[in-house]
């Protein structure tokens, strides 16, 4: 694994390691959960490659899907993926920093999502990521997807991304936080699919301070997730919940799949665009109800 | 209610009474079906009205939804619609025959989806409708979606839309076969959501004489579809099934829900002009797994 704390390593490799060390540290604190669950359930491991046949770039590259069918955690999925090559000119003109006669690309990153057995603890979504063109930024962003909201955990949830913004800019807080309200409605239904977080896209590394300061802050970002989730699981997790809750977290769940499917944007650009189906639709419920 | 049989009757009136006579007797036949297995279940009928706000047509019309969750019809859904107007400037130009200084329209129809209890029963989707605009047309089809598929079902299925297509014109079935093969496919997935059907569109009315011979075809493509479903049903209600049976209609239920939200025309045209949610969402499986 590369060194993702040494300058001379190139940013993608850099980006990577640090993004496959958060999914090591992640997926052992959710371990740790279950144990204390009585549960000995285990994140699998599955490696998979970028296939070229149908997809919109050339090939390059994969990653390794983690899940985990626990007690506590029902179905967590922790993406980290890395590929690279050019994309296709359709295609080209759509991407940031990207054309038809520019069409190389690099992408890395890390995305989770946790749907939990019991309704009272709330699910979550994380994924940070770098991306090259001619170009290079970072994105990405945390929200939290509680069936039954609680303010504390809520304001807790805020709070540590909060601290992750105000470390690196005065005005990301306020700006990621209100994109993450933007981004994550369902305008169908004109309600957000959760009670929100920090998104945030296009932080661009003209040069190597830009991209340690990016690269500092999406670190950050990964810190905060991992101080702050786990908290709030171990909160939620013994309480007792009936039958009506569960049904509640269903039919929450069933929104959840809406956004995801109709809305958002990484997903029907891995749909449309040849990805790994099981790795684009990890972040689907385990069980979802219309009713 | 207005005569279909009378030609001297708008044509959107006498479609919009054909599409609702065809709903109760859709509506009775199911009922019969739930009698036969014990159950008292009965449609519930919920009539809405188009609402203004948000909607890229301006307001006119709504439409009866007709629910019922049974024994054997887990969850089936029955909706007719009317409704006319006006298509926001920058919808009427994707819209046939319409246009920024010609945006009006009308449209009727039915449309029904089933979803199952027993998974050796096959699920089922049929629409057909009438829609006018500078033109006028209809358009419709129906599919089976059987999470077990039966070779003798299918055959039926398709031989009772082929005897409706065969009344009307020797090209219909292999041109409609080869369109529902078309539509209803999952590319991300690459395979088909179910086992296919007929799916037709812009059967132009231009005359009367070209209004009386489609329409005539609509019903009975309506008619095929009274016929040989609850044959379909009948044949497979009583059939035990194991709990592998059950998860692989749920997973099967996912892929349908997957379908509906990401490629389905009617599904995505609704939901982001400001649609009847519960209408455009009564296709969605009341309960789905992705594991």
């Amino acid at each position: 694994m590369t060194d993702w704390t040494d300058p001379a390593t190139p940013r993608t490799e850099r980006a990577r390691s640090w993004f496959e060390a958060l999914r090591t540290r992640i997926c052992s604190a959710f371990e740790a959960i279950e144990r204390e669950a009585g549960s000995d359930a285990a994140f699998e491991y599955t490696a998979w490659d970028r296939e070229a046949d149908g997809a919109a770039v050339t090939d390059g590259g994969g990653g390794v899907r983690a899940v985990m069918k626990g007690k506590v955690f029902e179905k967590v999925g922790v993406n980290v993926s890395t590929v690279g090559g050019a994309f296709a000119p359709e295609f080209a003109g759509t991407i940031h920093g990207a054309a038809a006669d520019n069409p190389g690309f690099t992408a890395t990153g890390i995305s989770l999502v946790a749907h939990m057995a019991n309704p009272h603890v709330p699910a979550v979504h994380m994924n940070t990521r770098f991306l090259t063109t001619s170009k290079a930024w970072f994105g990405g962003g945390g929200d939290l997807n509680p069936p039954i909201p609680y303010t504390d955990d809520t304001a807790e949830f805020h709070a540590a991304f909060k601290g992750a913004c105000d470390a690196h800019g005065a005005d990301y807080y306020d700006r990621f936080k209100a994109w993450a309200d933007d981004y994550f409605y369902i305008p169908h239904r004109k309600v957000h699919r959760g009670v929100g977080g920090i998104f945030y896209d296009h932080l661009e590394c003209a040069d190597d301070a830009g991209f340690d300061a990016n690269f500092a802050f999406t670190r950050d970002v990964g810190e905060a997730f991992l101080y702050v989730y786990p908290r709030l699981v171990r909160r939620r997790m013994g309480m007792e919940f009936t039958p009506e809750d569960k049904l509640t977290q269903l039919q929450w769940r069933g929104r959840y799949a809406e956004f995801n499917l109709v809305y958002d944007r990484g997903t029907l650009f891995g749909l449309k665009t040849g990805g790994n189906i099981d790795a684009i639709l990890m972040s689907l419920p385990p069980e979802a109800v219309w009713s």
